[in-house]
């Protein structure tokens, strides 16, 4: 083997199933997923290394400054963000990590590494968007109308992703998830070896 | 749906199974099987535009001149090359077009068609096409060591394709081959349509 491990980073709106088609996903394959890291404090319950990296503002910042974070963000005074030392050497051991993570944060990492897939999951329509959010939600329309306008602002970043998967059927978008890490373990770019290996043999 | 279909490159050396799995392929689902034009003459039972699309010389020389041929090259005093029009019909219709060409042209397709997905098919080694090689040929071993060369030169431009499939297991090509097509389906440069579809409904 020796074969890295595939970068996928994947987002979408609240609402568009992503965090059940993740879960089915990894019940499918072996993957890491990725543990963000935060400086806010944690909440009852919640367990360093497992919710989060919980670190003080200090290291936060000596991460970011060396180039150790691989995306992050300020959010209410808090920071949060990706390190990259898990990512690496799951990648490095041949393991594909998944990244869930917002439009900015996956922007970041599409600079950072050329190599990441980037996936989108779209709802089939922000009709459909609105449909779940009212079905599932105890809050007021207004808070609604606002996840949609800011849905609507993300979907039309899915232009800077590498796929697009409509999750109109739970079953298929699982399917197609799988499909496109599939495609791209054959994809030539990462496929250099698998060449040299048939010359060789 | 008023979406392109995908212009599929398929190249392999000699021995590889090409031709078995585009077969079964093609069963899976509906294609336009690029047919290529030559000058040279039909042989007994050759049809045209069912073999091929035989034309003349000057007729074929027209056809490069003003640009309407996808690829083309010369072999022993004949020309041979893939027709721009048909492929192109087929495309704008929809429909998947598979062209079954060697290296040079294939490159030839990558640079006036940046959009055409290019898929190698490898031996899993070249000790195994000498195998396959043998089992099947009449032919002298020194015929065979000259296509083994030949192979090696051909395998050798497998970096410049998309993606690579290793001809191992039939059926695992055969499902490897409509993984790549599932997938380029779903990528971003081939889905802005479908983005804002979402959007606007």
């Amino acid at each position: 083997m020796g074969k890295r491990g595939l970068l996928i980073v994947v987002s979408a709106p609240s609402g568009c199933g992503k965090g059940t088609i993740l879960e089915q996903v990894m019940k499918k394959q072996e993957f890491y997923y990725s543990i963000s890291a935060t400086t806010r404090k944690p909440r009852p319950g919640e367990k360093d290394k497992v919710n989060y990296f919980f670190l003080t503002k200090e290291k936060f910042e000596e991460l970011i400054n060396s180039g150790q974070m691989l995306e992050h963000a300020e959010f209410v005074g808090n920071y949060y963000g990706t390190p990259a030392a898990p990512v690496e050497e799951h990648l490095a051991a041949g393991t594909d990590v998944i990244l869930e993570i917002e439009v900015q944060g996956a922007m970041q990492v599409k600079k950072k590494c050329p190599e990441a897939v980037l996936v989108f999951i779209l709802p089939p329509s922000v009709d459909t968007l609105r449909h779940r959010l009212n079905k599932r939600s105890t809050e007021s329309e207004e808070v609604i109308e606002e996840r949609i306008a800011k849905a609507h602002d993300e979907i039309a970043r899915a232009v800077d992703y590498d796929y697009v998967i409509v999750n109109d059927d739970l079953d298929e978008a699982i399917n197609d998830f799988m499909t496109v890490l599939a495609a791209e373990k054959m994809s030539v770019k990462r496929s250099g070896n698998v060449i040299n290996e048939v010359l060789e043999k």
